[in-house]
């Protein structure tokens, strides 16, 4: 069994982490190569791959996905919306993924003020389907369209969601992120010079950054402060949740490790275990620890952020559409 | 005029930092390099001090410090107090600037619970003064004795000190550090190792170091979390300090400012800089940026570890000691 | 068909490398993992591994290797010499890859004067393979013990193959090397130290690092100036290789790719490629880059230092004494 | 006595670094800074800058340098050519250090060959006087119009002009050198970003690097080839350079020493030294270090590309330009 897969949008870092992941994966089938800027064979474009056999890059048109089973978009923002309308409508049976930001917000409201542009697909916001795995299994093996999460928000969302229910949804909880460079894409821009990251934090967008918006819609929490740092190193995301009397105590590792239970890419680890990126960095793994300190709850969700936060979660996403184990492709160490 | 000075512990990263602020300062005059376990010329120790023309490296004996006005400590804890009581009978004129943790801690038995050892010198505690010179100034001036405070700490409480009386004592209160490895020290151990600290971050001693108590004893916050973790640099301290309703919101960058005013090495700048450890790299400055957010305030407080947080701090110190201007010496850039 | 693996030696760099290729491996079974210091479960030494399934580490015991048909050795050299004498004759059906120095230099003469031990098992030293497949495939595949190359020695070996009898035995050759700091090891020591190595470059052991005995007996080239140096960076080897006049010129890398043309895991690229470690980061390849400049010849030689200069290679090894296909398990990407 | 100083170009890293030098130096003042693109306080282009009082930078006017005695031009290749020829014809007394590569090279067919564009003021060429204090004192101290050197250049020219007239100008020499990433400018481009830096090393421009230029005019050797390689380290150039059997064996660090011996910021240290870019980060130093090894002779220069390479270097010549000790402002630590 194969099933036909193309990948649109392939040099940024979440195209590349893809192509290698679909490449080792034994049932999916890269048989397009797709940018909306360049053509030819991959390996000038990322010399990396000079030992990997892989179609062509084309350059993207409407008419070119006959025969695809599944397509994952790794385009930016707003690029993303402009062609999965005309995807949809002209190949009905076609699953997308979508790595972009365009359909993470169900409300074209909320998209708009998070990302300043208006949404031109909004008709589709409410078909598609929140790729968080571990909360929206069902919906996602119906869907046709998965909003992959982002980044931060896949590490917030797996530390919050056994509190939902639990922890007042207004009580104020701290979540201090801390991310890996590659986080900010492949485009140079001054933030992203080696001289201008190395030997270095720094933080920013404190309490504003856009990925608030999908933590408070897929949990509910409304007083939760998001403040990201930029750490010099290549991948990796920390977060680090402050909840203060949250009513659960020392209980709280048990009660997180009942609730992922079920779940093979998400491990709640003893409470005493080192806390380090190192952990999940180059898997599909998002590692949870929680330490109980006195009046505080301290939960610290791990992830990397190209992997689970990216390109890795679009893998599984896609397994869980296209009806396979949702591990296929994503168990090498 | 000239003020002889001696460093007792000359080849850790602060003895180091420190030998080269003596050497740069117009005042302080290096007449004696000592240290516990080894002699000889300091740039067999060193090697970057090749061109610097130091004294020769003596082993520490009580008895060489005639002529000599001011010492500075830069040895383990637990070692300093067994050296500075001896020293303060025998020479009761000499000046002694501690940068263990040894004389930190007014109370004992904080000291013994902290540090797991009981304390030889523990009558020295009341005299000796704790060296913020922000906070203790007109004490620093007049002492024999001063503690030259821990990293995070001189981060945490350089952050707080304009709220206390203004937030209650018992708020809950979340600082999240990030600290260079320069921090733990030069002596070689598992996790100071490049392979086990590059391209990763980690957390550590979540609620448990041992700088949560120099910051209730100088602040009075008893419920202050303090989290640290480890970046892949290797100098610099972000201290994220969260607060919720505090009762300032909008005029607390104005209050930072109005507090820190008189004091040149804390600059309270404006809410939209770019938090980044680099704005204080090299330097005996603290930054401090508030940032209100809706019913949140952050403080984010930034440190040289290796300066304000230890060796720049110990020379501002020791001009206060001397009744030198506390900037002399420490104008550079 | 499954062949039983054991690995002795799992918690150096290589060691860990070794047990996440072999857990990958579709043909290798992990049987036993075997250490000389400790026992217990792996992810309690090397936490990173919580998610595999391993059998616990025993106590190393001549005894508990029945039923083992391939054992991979990741101990310090000298240790190797003990334990490989008894198992080889204790265990007369069984195959070993030594990734020590131990048994890569044939004379025990240039081995001690290399090492300044006495080597105990030199009788053996005659019957172990030097383990470039690419120069010794068949004497592999006939062997019961093989010697792994030091990655220096790999980088430099695949480099200049090619120019054996092309270029004179004394010429002059200047190869500057460059190693990530995994190569160092997992052992504690300044030298390693994040703060040691970070933001700087070093040179070491110019002219007279081990690895030149190894490149001697392989290449034949006698007057090859070796002078590796230590790059801020977790793994990777680049070796440039500098040859005046060497008669070959323009055609160089035709010559070269020539050479390796069945050779699955020696690429040569084009000329003009941009040469960096990043190439084969994670990979067993080595890329070869030539550059005729003028009377100048240039090859860069690049390899992972911890891949295809020990535990890739010492797979590709086990690979062809078991008569598989060399590159089974090797073509992720 | 002070003497009003100029700096033109002030938010490169080069500017950044002479700015800082410039600031602490006991003669020069600075009394403008200028910029060809922007205007408006310092501060708000370097924020290091926070806490240091300086002239706001104005835009570039040929008409604003009354009263200035030297000008130091941090501006890019042709630009300066353009800059520096008006400012000579109105302002007869003004002193120049131009950091570009404009008038390093003496001969207009070599400039235009290897910067690939024509030279608009070709007839300054003759007057610039090539900035290696260690090689031309005495007409740096007559010069109008000193071209600093690149820092490659400066490297490599160090560590060979002992060996002038001494070695053949025709002898193979390799020069093998390895430059922190600041050497690439602050202007984004995809080779400078983090995560195409970090975690690797690479070459470039084998053969072929602009710098040779200057290296075959001020030694004479025509047959050296130079390998330049990106480091992941923000500062620090090594040059190892290679020459075989040069005819001066065991004697060279003696060699080296005498013919050093007058020069204070050039130091030849013991052969068994440990050679790092650490030995002078941050310094005007240049550290040699010889190696004899057989039929060869290893030297390894040593210096940071933005200071001893570039800004320190203009401070140098500045220096002897204006009649001072050729070391004042340059003795920090």
């Amino acid at each position: 069994m194969a099933i036909n897969a193309a990948v649109l949008g392939v040099t940024g870092y979440t195209g590349q982490a893809l192509i290698r992941l679909l490449h080792n994966h034994p049932v999916f089938n890269i048989v397009k190569l797709i940018s909306t800027s360049q053509h030819g064979p991959y390996h000038q474009m990322v010399p990396e791959f000079f030992d990997v056999s892989l179609p062509l890059v084309q350059l993207y048109d409407v008419d070119q996905f006959d025969g695809i089973d599944i397509v994952f978009l790794a385009v930016p923002h707003t690029k993303a919306m402009a062609i999965v309308s005309p995807l949809m409508t002209r190949y009905p049976a076609l699953k997308i993924v979508d790595l972009s930001a365009d359909f993470r917000l169900t409300a074209p409201k909320v998209y708009e003020s998070t990302y300043g542009v208006s949404h031109s697909a909004s008709i589709l916001l409410a078909e598609a389907v929140y790729g968080v795995p571990e909360q929206h299994f069902s919906a996602i093996s119906n869907a046709r369209l998965c909003a992959n999460p982002g980044c931060y928000a896949t590490a917030m969302i797996l530390g919050l969601l056994p509190l939902v229910g639990r922890v007042d949804a207004n009580a104020p909880i701290v979540i201090d992120a801390k991310s890996g460079v590659s986080g900010a894409g492949k485009q140079p821009k001054p933030a992203s010079m080696f001289c201008e990251v190395h030997d270095q934090l720094s933080a920013y967008a404190t309490g504003e950054h856009r990925h608030s918006a999908e933590l408070v819609q897929e949990t509910g929490f409304q007083n939760a402060l998001f403040s990201p740092h930029l750490v010099p190193m290549d991948r990796g995301i920390e977060s680090a949740i402050y909840i203060h009397n949250p009513d659960i105590g020392d209980s709280v590792t048990q009660w997180y490790q009942d609730h992922y239970r079920a779940h093979p890419f998400v491990t709640v680890m003893d409470t005493n275990t080192q806390v380090s990126t190192s952990l999940v960095t180059g898997t599909n793994h998002c590692v949870i620890i929680c330490k109980p300190m006195g009046d505080w709850v301290v939960v610290f969700s791990l992830i990397d952020n190209l992997m689970k936060g990216a390109s890795s979660q679009a893998v599984q996403n896609a397994n869980i559409m296209c009806g396979l184990d949702q591990t296929t492709g994503l168990n090498f160490k």
